[in-house]
């Protein structure tokens, strides 16, 4: 990496990551930084094609570990078009979501394993691991409370139940405890400003 | 595995696969057994949508990794809804290009290096290697020569060069040399009735 600082969003349902990493990069732009905002597959087209076919409520189902190699290679794709050049000239990267989300979701709620999911990912994306992930942290029910308010569009991960989620958050903790030197634990379950000047202050002493 | 038989068969451009596993599959059907021939991605719904991302002829450019990622993703949707439900229910299963091919085109040829792919492959198939794979070995031209003959369609993989088909060759070299158990070198450059006879007798010995 030359000078790009990439920095990722990790967290369950309703953790507020969508409505956080834009107020983070608005001031990040304010202050001069040259930002970019991403998530998978970010409008990368075969990215994007990939993801279709995770998503795809068709009839036929997806094997987990199919599921597993097709968002790495999405998540490559989008690596290497997108995050790559973007770091290569120097800006700052905040991704939502990355290689943990496979880690947690996959590997540890469906089963997969983490070990076996991170091997397949390095595999993807090799050295680029973020320099920073902040892990939007809330309780399971205040998650869901959220989403319900918003009313958002369901896709397969949403309907997935309480136990599951439970998974997740668990798995998050799992990876926090590994690498504590890249993670930031942030409690979202504040109010929203808290958890954006938390965070931003976090970036700044980085950069 | 229960009481089926999984038989691979790998072989470059011209190498006559194609010609000659319906005509095993014809033989081994006469004589009584449940034969299911396939190829990837072998009418699989999923399979065929990433077979199709990854020879579209679009103007993006995917990454060798993403490939490896996608033609493994493939690999497994086949082997679950194909391949493992024919082996259980006691057939023999010829299969067209396998594990081996993305070792060889993209771990080998290509560059990604055959230790990474495998480990990428041993993550799609677990315990599912074939019992028996054919290596229908020819030389680079005599294959060439075949393909300009038959004025098969071409895909991506046709128009690489000589260069490359000599790798391809020199991998599948490598593969038998670490598994001479599982392979079985044919010369395929001889008439077609030797080679088939030669492969249908050693399926028999196995049977």
């Amino acid at each position: 990496m030359n000078n790009g600082t990439f920095i990722s969003f990790e967290g369950g349902e309703g953790s507020g990551k969508s409505t956080i990493i834009p107020r983070i990069a608005a001031r990040l732009e304010a202050k001069g930084y040259d930002t970019l905002v991403s998530r998978e597959p970010g409008g990368v087209a075969s990215a994007e094609k990939i993801r279709h076919l995770l998503l795809d409520d068709s009839e036929e189902t997806l094997d987990l570990y199919t599921e597993v190699l097709l968002f790495a290679a999405a998540r490559r794709q989008h690596l290497v078009e997108k995050i790559i050049p973007a770091l290569e000239a120097g800006k700052i990267v905040l991704c939502d979501r990355y290689v943990d989300s496979s880690l947690v979701y996959q590997g540890h709620a469906a089963g997969a394993g983490i070990e076996e999911v991170r091997e397949i990912n390095l595999f993807a994306i090799r050295k680029w691991l973020p320099h920073r992930t902040f892990f939007l942290d809330i309780p399971i029910n205040v998650g869901f409370h959220r989403i319900a308010q918003n009313a958002r569009a369901e896709n397969r991960l949403d309907q997935m139940d309480v136990a599951f989620h439970e998974l997740v958050r668990d798995g998050y903790h799992i990876l926090v405890n590994e690498e504590p030197e890249r993670y930031r634990v942030i409690q979202a379950n504040t109010d929203i400003a808290r958890v954006e000047g938390e965070i931003f202050t976090s970036i700044t002493e980085m950069l």
